[in-house]
């Protein structure tokens, strides 16, 4: 858990305007979920490691209850309930805090900022290409310049393991060890569930053919699943999303990956994360999940989606110091009154200036002008405007720059304009 | 726990908005802490009531936490220890997330966002006003033209309390009691500890004494509690403060009660909640507490703070239409290829448009041009653009008017600049 204090506070808040641009552009309507929900809800594919993780509770009433892991749960759920006769396509957009028991490491925390693009109601690669280049644009328009796509589908492997018999819990298993690159480990599982010697070769080489000579891939892919159409059919798909992703001359790195998993269960199709060079961790990622709505109660209704990671962007952004400086550059006006007599009227004037949009503050400790200056200069207060009873008389006031320390009176009726043309 | 759909999302964006610009206008500093803190930290001080409805639990590592249902002894503890060396005063503010395990009624829910200003540092009666105008302000600038502020101060009834040798533990209970306007519980408690009869007769005229009429309120105040100069120094900070309030010409409605009492306990003197005409529950409150740095941990450092409620707000704004309508207005438009072969040509453009600042997004469903023009009218687009083979040879599309119904044949490179004029 962490406390963000001003500085980070901004820094997060930076990469989250982002975001909510990229939803405006990209047509995504931002919603809402709540923290809390159904443990039951929660755990729905949610995949082995992130179930551990849940932060899981009774509630008074003695429900059992769970802190969000992640949203693409709580979004199915309305789309299958509240949003269930809305017209598709549906966009849908939100910027969440989420927990997971996780031990804290390098750009992961307990308590995490998400956002996320989710895209209802299209089985067309058009759907994946979009969600894909939401998150490039996103990326793009933070300031990041080479951004890598690890590309990959669910298809591949899942779709070898189903042709050797193996149930849907027993593909869980394997995709959750993929996924944490226990390859040994997935060997002997799938010895144990009586794979045949020429399916666990199968798996043992997609699980290393990856690459950014994605012709390459692609090749040496058909020729391993030569004889498994599924399997191929998503190699196809992956082509096509490619393709379809570098519009209007932009070339984005992407590695395609064979033997790609991520954590969570109810990917059904085409899966991603997105990376930026001399950065060990995914910035983000998403992927199809055209079972998760029905499943959760609703029709049927394909989807995909993708979530930036809002903690890690900011931690990639510090390390490619790519945040403007300074962050905002507002004016900061301290009114200080010489002595207590006309401490109302240093209130009038600083509320006027807020009046009229300009950020001015009241010296509010009365330790005397010196004192309230020497704040005024530890705090980077742009001017401070001193409130004295000879020059009130003329109706003026002193205006003092606190970069260049100069001063000089000034008619009230001018100051806002005087501050507002500086 | 709420779902908040687009609409609602947008009306909650909008007051958060308006309280950040609230922020910068009295410079204050967003942070964020977390949702989880340990239990006792929240338990500190929050008062009975709500210790009982706190989402309380043991993690995986066996600690007892809690969710947070309020930020200010969060606030403080930051303050007690990463912001210890700060220079004061210093000026925080927050909007979050809490939980409390109410039972739901009217603007009220488990999960309800808060927004919060917190003033750190000062024991002038200047920093009570600056909270109290800082709210008003943004009320205000909301769109609230009616505003009605009730003020108090706990020292009125715990000094009363303290003369008649009341611990506090006892002081507590009746000021718990007192908050939910249980008066005959309040005496039946007084009779048990011995208050003697003077006593329990000035806390019972006390809880009578309230009105907008604030110079016979105090008048009234002060016979009362002429044998108690803590008290007296109570009232007359309420006068001062209130006076201090009406600044540049601007009257506001106070209604002054002397037997006000708010649920949480580490408040020390001022205290106050915002009503607006016809809607019974409060849209805000806060008050001073000098003692929770301290308690928490840190220097004695004397604060005072408010907390707006959102959620509130924003039921208060739909019952008095205050909202603007449309909330958002941007033109969105929908890029429609006639066939599939065209459809990355139709990504391009979007993509295009994209890049210039515009809204735009793909027909991702390809169900041909009539079925794309009906859901753009269903989804509110604002235009259509239809990529045609025969157009696109001339480097044309057709930009089609959702709401006027017309359309014409406009060149790709003049495509910006026409929307952008229209």
């Amino acid at each position: 858990m962490r406390d963000l204090l001003p500085k980070d506070f901004s820094k997060s808040m930076f990469v989250k305007d982002k975001v909510r641009e990229s939803f405006r552009l990209y047509g995504y309507e931002e919603i809402a979920t709540p923290i809390i929900e159904s443990h039951d809800l929660l755990a729905t594919r949610a995949g082995e490691e992130i179930r551990h993780r849940l932060y899981s509770f009774k509630d008074l009433g003695g429900r059992r209850i769970a802190l969000r892991p992640e949203v693409t749960a709580s979004v199915s759920r309305i789309v299958a309930t509240k949003l269930r006769s809305e017209v598709k396509p549906l966009r849908l957009g939100y910027i969440a805090n989420c927990f997971r028991y996780d031990n804290p490491q390098m750009g992961r925390y307990r308590e995490f900022w998400q956002a996320g693009f989710e895209l209802f109601g299209s089985t067309k690669l058009e759907a994946d290409a979009e969600i894909i280049m939401a998150n490039i644009t996103l990326m793009k328009n933070l300031g990041f310049s080479n951004i890598l796509i690890k590309l990959g589908d669910v298809r591949i492997l899942r779709s070898v393991l189903e042709a050797e018999g193996m149930s849907e819990e027993g593909q869980n298993v394997v995709m959750g060890l993929v996924d944490k690159r226990r390859v040994k480990r997935v060997i002997t599982f799938l010895k144990s569930k009586k794979t045949s010697n020429a399916g666990i070769k199968t798996i043992n080489k997609l699980l290393s053919v990856k690459g950014t000579d994605i012709k390459k891939v692609f090749n040496r892919g058909k020729k391993i699943l030569i004889h498994n159409d599924k399997a191929l059919e998503a190699l196809k798909d992956l082509e096509t999303i490619i393709n379809l992703t570098q519009v209007g001359g932009v070339d984005n790195d992407f590695l395609v990956d064979l033997g790609f998993a991520r954590g969570l269960e109810y990917y059904t199709g085409m899966i991603y994360e997105i990376f930026v060079p001399d950065l060990g961790i995914a910035l983000g990622g998403g992927g199809r999940y055209d079972k998760l709505v029905k499943l959760l109660g609703g029709e049927p209704i394909p989807a995909v989606g993708c979530a930036p990671g809002i903690d890690r962007i900011v931690l990639a952004m510090e390390k490619k110091q790519l945040f403007p400086e300074p962050l905002s550059k507002t004016d900061k006006i301290l009114v200080i009154p010489v002595n207590d007599e006309i401490s109302a009227k240093a209130l009038e004037i600083a509320a006027d200036l807020r009046r009229n949009g300009i950020c001015a503050q009241n010296d509010i400790i009365k330790r005397g002008v010196r004192s309230a200056l020497s704040y005024a200069s530890k705090k980077d207060y742009t001017y401070t405007i001193i409130v004295g009873t000879r020059e009130l008389v003329k109706e003026c006031v002193i205006l003092r720059d606190m970069k260049r320390n100069i001063q000089k009176e000034i008619a009230l009726k001018d100051l806002i304009i005087e501050i507002r043309t500086r």
